[in-house]
């Protein structure tokens, strides 16, 4: 099922440096992903951040900016949430033609529970300027890009949200209760829930109020599509994650029974709302069966499912299709948007598995 | 001194398709450049207009949408601006290293008297909505790009300007005295007056208010720059121009005698703001002299100079070159800031003649 060989850490190791892992799907079994499976997605070399050095900046568009350092902040009132969270190019490797960026499968997904400090909390004790709109996370993380249209020098990895995303943000130091690893932001990621993650940035080091769209690298010349609005196209930050359901097991190619019960399992997610219904069909898209959703809906967290299939009783091939419909009535496409580039990859993605 | 021997209509062809057409700096003589001198610069092929069939629809955020004919238009009250276009890759071919894009010398500047309707009498005939912040440009022009990370299929070409410029912003349809030849966006063309030639939106077809920033293409993945903000920057459209200074003669690696007075002369333009001054070093840049403004100042339109220059008594080679200052101190950099990507090329260029 795994087709490259190269391993790190237990993941498929897509890039070196940046340090980019994609968790392999027999380690999906649970609702929380164990911290040592979760995708790593970095785009410049790991940071090394020392805990009692770090600091954090609140500054911008606020009454009263203030720095605050690692014991400060734990000492907050903590909060625990599940998030999942999806590289906005996972799938990748799927478009045809090939594009460039990472040849994600599918594996560039994982929920944890996080647990830090509510963004909202700082920002009230820095008071927001009426002029603030948006908040930039700017990480510790920083190089120099090959892009001949990126900014010339060094420049730090950052992204923004709209201030009314604020409230959902939580500046995490825990990660599945414990301590945040390098790979995955330590001291403090800023957990952005539903939302792709590239808006959740790793290395934390400030938060700058804006009273001006921000238009960064990194959700511009990268990490943006196209939105249609009538005959015109306007490029678009990524945020919300796409509604997508992803079969688990069996894999691609894999080899089931005639004839027998096999348990199909997968996972579904959707961004700003819950997974209502995952269908699953076994007969490549001629008849639908509703799955069986697992577990209590978690907002901003995956839902997994299954479902018990009847083998047919003859061999041969057999393609299986999910797809999952959500609470605000959004499916998966059946065919790709080109509008997307080469990101927010949740058209129908077929497998198919020999019966014999 | 023309290095390009191909010329079209007494101007030289970079592009047959789109059309791009340089005007010879011989050409520049007058405050005014003639019609057929202008230089051009499509990004489509130019669309075929008939006037009596043309509409110019105003919609968005506005409280009575409406749509305009061309006699209509021609019935409003007219103004009268000179106004100084230069596309924003103009002195690119300067550039070291050679980057992409259009090969330009020094000749993708001119200026025109325009000739048409102010676009606030529309917007007040519309009524704005207090939501409105920007105003969108759509020319009848259009294609299908290809630069993979452009939106797909057919884009029209449009550009958008913040609400506080539309007051300077007219409709023309006159262009010199005479009607809008069909290379200049026939029958009307939205002048932006001080701003970068590209907001100049030729076929006009719609003007769109709308409640958000624009972002379209030639607005963020062309015609931008990447703008510093501390640590961070944004990627920001090409608006202003920036002040420059040409000399138009004696051209490059021309000769002129020794121990004589020769003319030099040559035009600079700011955005926003006059040319206070021009001073002019025959000696590589070592002995600065004022040269002389001519005519008087006219808002967003550049100002001829000239020098009268004692050339050396010995033979040799000297380096000339020129330097604007406008009314708000903005001069032009010794050296190029690489933010500016292909754009906004306002660094000092030093010519080199021989003196015989």
């Amino acid at each position: 099922m795994q087709k490259d060989p190269r391993l790190r850490d237990g993941k498929i190791l897509l890039s070196e440096e940046p340090l980019i892992l994609e968790t392999p799907l027999e380690q999906l079994t649970d609702f929380l992903t164990p911290t040592k499976s979760f995708y790593v997605r970095g785009h410049f070399p790991i940071p090394k951040v020392d805990k009692g050095r770090w600091r954090l900046q609140i500054e911008g568009e606020v009454e009263k900016p203030f720095v605050l350092n690692f014991d400060e902040l734990a000492k907050l009132e903590a909060i625990t949430i599940p998030a999942t969270l999806e590289c906005a190019g996972n799938s990748r490797s799927f478009l045809e033609p090939k594009v460039k960026g990472v040849q994600w499968h599918v594996g560039g997904v994982s929920t944890a529970e996080w647990t830090g400090v509510a963004l909202s909390k700082l920002l009230e004790r820095a008071g927001l300027k009426s002029s603030a709109l948006e908040i930039i996370f700017e990480g510790a993380d920083r190089g120099q890009l090959e892009d001949p249209k990126a900014p010339r020098g060094e420049i730090h990895f950052a992204r923004s949200i709209p201030l009314e995303k604020a409230r959902d943000v939580v500046l995490a130091y825990k990660m599945n209760g414990g301590d945040l690893p390098p790979e995955h932001g330590f001291p403090v990621r800023a957990i952005v829930p539903g939302w792709y993650a590239v808006a959740s940035v790793k290395w934390l080091q400030r938060i700058i109020v804006t009273d001006r769209p921000f238009n960064g690298y990194y959700q511009t010349l990268d990490y943006a599509f196209w939105k249609r609005d009538g005959d015109q196209a306007r490029l678009t930050a990524l945020s919300q994650l796409a509604t997508k359901s992803v079969i688990i097991h069996p894999g691609e190619d894999e080899t089931v029974p005639a004839n027998s019960d096999i348990r199909v399992r997968g996972a579904a997610w959707t961004g700003n709302g819950e997974i209502a219904k995952v269908e699953l069909s076994t007969d490549g898209g001629k008849n639908w069966n509703n799955a069986k959703l697992l577990g209590d809906p978690r907002p901003n967290a995956w839902r997994l499912w299954e479902f018990q299939w009847k083998t047919p009783s003859h061999p041969g091939r057999a393609t299986l299709i999910a797809r999952a419909f959500d609470s605000r009535g959004r499916t998966q496409p059946v065919e790709r948007d080109p509008d997307r580039g080469s990101y927010m990859i949740n058209h129908l993605l077929p497998i198919t598995v020999e019966v014999r």
